[in-house]
């Protein structure tokens, strides 16, 4: 029997936990911050968006390989919230209902957290299972998520999205922050999981083709969210990125037409695995959760 | 004829220049924080450190493989040193007499430039020239790096460095800081440069038996100019450290014994080098200027 998403997902935060070094070992305070951010009640999505990429390529083995790099993103995208909320970024006190890294700790500990989880990321990539013995791909697939990471990503994302706070951003600067901001890592999540299984290039290509359009409506959806969900369920309060003077999609396109682009984002996506048969299923079922969740 | 070790220097900008994003292209803020903290007057200890353990081990040609791997480090010890000077960290005003990468540019900036300088290090490790044909080896080197960044080193050093702000540290401690916080790096990129010039497991050893006193020593002489510096030569304030109460061997074994360990552990690194010949007089030569130095 195949692992659900469910059990994939208990299996990601078992590898985190194993990657992780303990709090009890020195330095604990920055370990202590690291961990409390990574077990915040993520949902894990782009690890197992990964995950379901090297299933699709390569089976279960495949997926096996792709095992370090999923951990390695997460780290990734937590290292980035922790930064985001800090005082001189985005100013949170609150992240999925409870206080931010820098409200629990402090803010120098926040940064070095953060710091580390970025430095550990590209660690546990290069020394995973296995990674001697398929050394090209794995650095390929690390020159993935470094650039995904980097000014032309997620970096040069939030330095766009602090840019715009209070000025009116034109619909393209909006796409375009969106597509660096939480594109970019996902887009990487996926090509660079699929590459560990062993994409040929069409392949590769394909899964980009989902990623790109995925990723787009994933922060499309969390826009949609912001004006429309429920406090309990999103862990903050609706309305927050409004408030703040942000650019959002809803605030650009309107709600209707936000949730028809949402929509025809996620038809784009599912022709893009129209190469791939049912080995691309978790793809597909992670794809609809993205369009549909509540949270 | 081989170059000096100014023209070395002089080779080690020009590759740094080449691998910033120039600051025309966009995030062009966070590009330009980027490359007015690199270009900031710095020595390039630790890349030159890296390019003549690379010689040491295999001539010219194994240098040019170590190439992205010292700009890299170089880029890792910049990270840092943006971040160790923000407000909630050691909150300095002034580097090497301009103004830090926070004062110039704004918190926000200044965390994010540091971030992708992180980034940017691994990414060249893994994309630089001829990586993809020596991948195994190139791994290698990339988890020295990090693992010299991470928690265990830099990252680590740094924490313990703001834990004895204002609190008295034995002498262990103190010894564990420097060997963390600068000691860690210099290991890694003489290490990582023998390494990618294909060094054996015994010139390894070797390279790691130089370098680590040669890292203590380092922060050592930085201990001992804070209180015997002059302040022009220095481009910042003698007695610094002192003032903000900061842990310094000075401080805890006094200035003459304090000299009398340098020069020990420069011996240490020169007897470490015995079985090496002419082709490790450049590590010789920055071990002196290391020890020597006015600045």
């Amino acid at each position: 029997m195949e692992p659900t998403l469910d059990e994939l997902r208990v299996r990601v935060d078992s590898s985190l936990d194993r990657y992780l070094p303990p709090e009890s070992q020195w330095p604990s305070r920055v370990h202590a911050a690291m961990r409390y951010s990574i077990f915040a009640g993520g949902k894990r999505i782009r690890p197992l968006l990964c995950l379901a990429a090297a299933h699709a390529v390569g089976g279960p083995s495949g997926r096996d390989r792709a095992e370090a790099f999923a951990c390695a993103v997460e780290l990734i995208h937590t290292f980035s919230l922790i930064h985001d909320d800090l005082p001189s970024m985005d100013d949170d006190d609150l992240r999925r209902g409870r206080p931010t890294c820098h409200k629990a700790f402090d803010e120098a500990t926040a940064i070095l957290a953060g710091d580390a989880l970025q430095t550990l990321a590209f660690e546990i990539i290069a020394s995973g299972d296995g990674a001697s013995s398929r050394s090209g791909v794995v650095l390929e697939a690390l020159v993935v998520l470094a650039r995904a990471c980097g000014t032309a990503g997620l970096i040069g994302g939030q330095m766009d999205d602090l840019k715009y706070e209070g000025v009116q951003a034109l619909p393209e600067d909006l796409e375009r922050i969106h597509r660096t901001k939480t594109g970019a890592l996902i887009v990487a999540t996926v090509v660079g999981g699929g590459l560990l299984a062993g994409a040929s290039t069409d392949q590769a290509l394909a899964l980009r083709a989902y990623a790109e359009p995925i990723g787009l409506a994933f922060q499309i959806v969390d826009d949609i969210l912001d004006v429309s969900g429920d406090a309990g369920t999103l862990g903050k309060t609706p309305g927050k990125d409004q408030l703040a003077g942000k650019a959002t999609w809803v605030a650009l396109h309107g709600l209707e037409a936000s949730k028809r682009q949402a929509t025809a984002l996620h038809a784009q996506a599912e022709e893009a695995l129209s190469g791939f048969g049912p080995e691309a299923a978790r793809l597909r079922d992670l794809a609809s959760r993205i369009i549909h969740r509540a949270s």
